[in-house]
């Protein structure tokens, strides 16, 4: 087996990381596979750590013991997300967006990989510590956001259906009624695609009184699963909310459709702190 | 500003490049980004698609000219690829996927964000070279598969619906007439979601008759679309095909509810060549 250069090496770990956030490897994985020197590895795994770091990509992060090695956990510093909830706020302000009933368009913003790869990205930063094991979303709009999510989680989506489809094999069923527009509803979810006890965290793509997230909450405690949080691009302002504890990328103020005005300012994830350093 | 050192700098460039598939980036962005000559940084380059040959994970192209630069192209080697057909074969052919009517559970497999993503790469080096500006599907189970795909070719995805919804605007809707169940339905595309004259690739999990394929291919003339491609996860063996080109990363062959068998083979994407050496 050939001997590999540093610099390959880099290039290998770096594919490998971003690939598999939250995924443990351990030093003896690497030194074996290039055929390097433990200490060798770890003087990459520095040059690694410090680029993510000083670039706000997230870090490496050691976990001692026998069992132990290095895993890639996405961060996001302040700067760059500040930068992302500007680009995301003028975006959304686009009067264009404004449909018949005050409605928003955003499949366009939404079918961006580039743009949905970086909001993931972002909330996974926030849910990072919160040992999730699934997202869980609602079709149809919010699927692409829970991937990006999901996918820096290191862990996997399970899709909530509107109508029960038999392709879903047993599924869970409630009854809920939007908070905005007092429309009844079902969701339901597949009895395999979380398991009993699951940590689960709720991502859509927009909010309004919630009660649609309202009622995953709901669908979610059928399965014993634990909510430890809920994301959104944006929420709406509105009086009487469903949900309480939520972390949002945007908020629309006001959509005046006669006007043909959105007004949009950053969410409240600017509000927390737990932002990487650098 | 600093003068970053080659390992730094692979490091940085490696990130750039799997984020941005298909994005051109001159050197002179390179060079100034990092304050290094462009000699260094073309090593650099060769140092990166050479892993990446080597991995079977695409190649860096040089564009040449005063607009040049250099992008990476996602590909896929055969090795790498038969890995993957034969894991996807092994996971669709466990019987306790078999649902009432001979339906197949899938929702775990399309939930596994890790395998969505190599499946999407493989899509995706297959049509690496059409020009494809856009990648359709149908909501919902296919949604995951188009975003890897288009993320790996760098371009947006456009989510057909299987009923208008006011948030998509004004939509152009097709009925369709089930291939293999003969269900009525119909099919509806946001207008603002797809640029006339677009080069489409459409992505989706299964294809039984491919009625809904079938659908998407009406609808998208409606945009004046060209359909480039059209790539599943699975196809299953049937007498009458409404689509005959298309790619499958995996055909299912039998599947006997009673002696609760599933039969499953490699579609035909290790038929065709194209693929990198290495």
């Amino acid at each position: 087996m050939k001997k590999w250069k540093r610099s390959s090496r880099l290039v290998q770990m770096t594919w490998e990381f971003i690939q598999h956030p939250h995924r443990l490897f351990s030093l003896g994985f690497f030194s074996e596979r290039y055929q390097a020197a433990k200490s060798s590895v770890s003087e990459d795994l520095a040059i690694i750590h410090d680029v993510f770091q000083n670039e706000g990509w997230g870090k490496l992060e050691t976990v001692p013991g026998a069992a132990g090695g290095v895993r890639y956990i996405p961060g996001m510093n302040r700067l760059a997300t500040q930068h992302l909830i500007h680009h995301l706020c003028q975006q959304l302000a686009d009067p264009g967006r404004i449909l018949p009933g005050g409605y928003l368009y955003l499949s366009d913003l939404l079918g961006d990989t580039t743009i949905v790869r970086k909001m993931g990205h972002t909330l996974a930063s926030v849910f990072s510590n919160d040992g999730v094991d699934a997202v869980v979303t609602v079709e149809t709009k919010g699927i692409p956001l829970a991937y990006a999510t999901a996918s820096h989680l290191g862990v996997p989506v399970a899709i909530v259906r509107r109508d029960s489809r038999i392709t879903e094999g047993s599924v869970v069923t409630i009854n809920t009624v939007s908070g905005s527009s007092k429309r009844l509803g079902s969701l339901s979810l597949s009895r395999r695609s979380l398991k009993e006890g699951a940590r689960a965290l709720i991502i859509d793509d927009f909010m309004k009184a919630g009660g649609t997230i309202r009622g995953m909450v709901d669908l979610l405690h059928e399965f014993r699963a634990e909510v430890v949080g809920v994301g959104v691009m944006a929420d709406a302002l509105v009086e009487d909310r469903l949900v309480q504890h939520y972390i949002s990328l945007t908020t629309v103020t006001e959509v005046d459709a006669e006007k043909r005005k959105i007004q949009v300012v950053p969410g409240n994830i600017l509000d927390r702190g737990g932002f990487q350093n650098g």
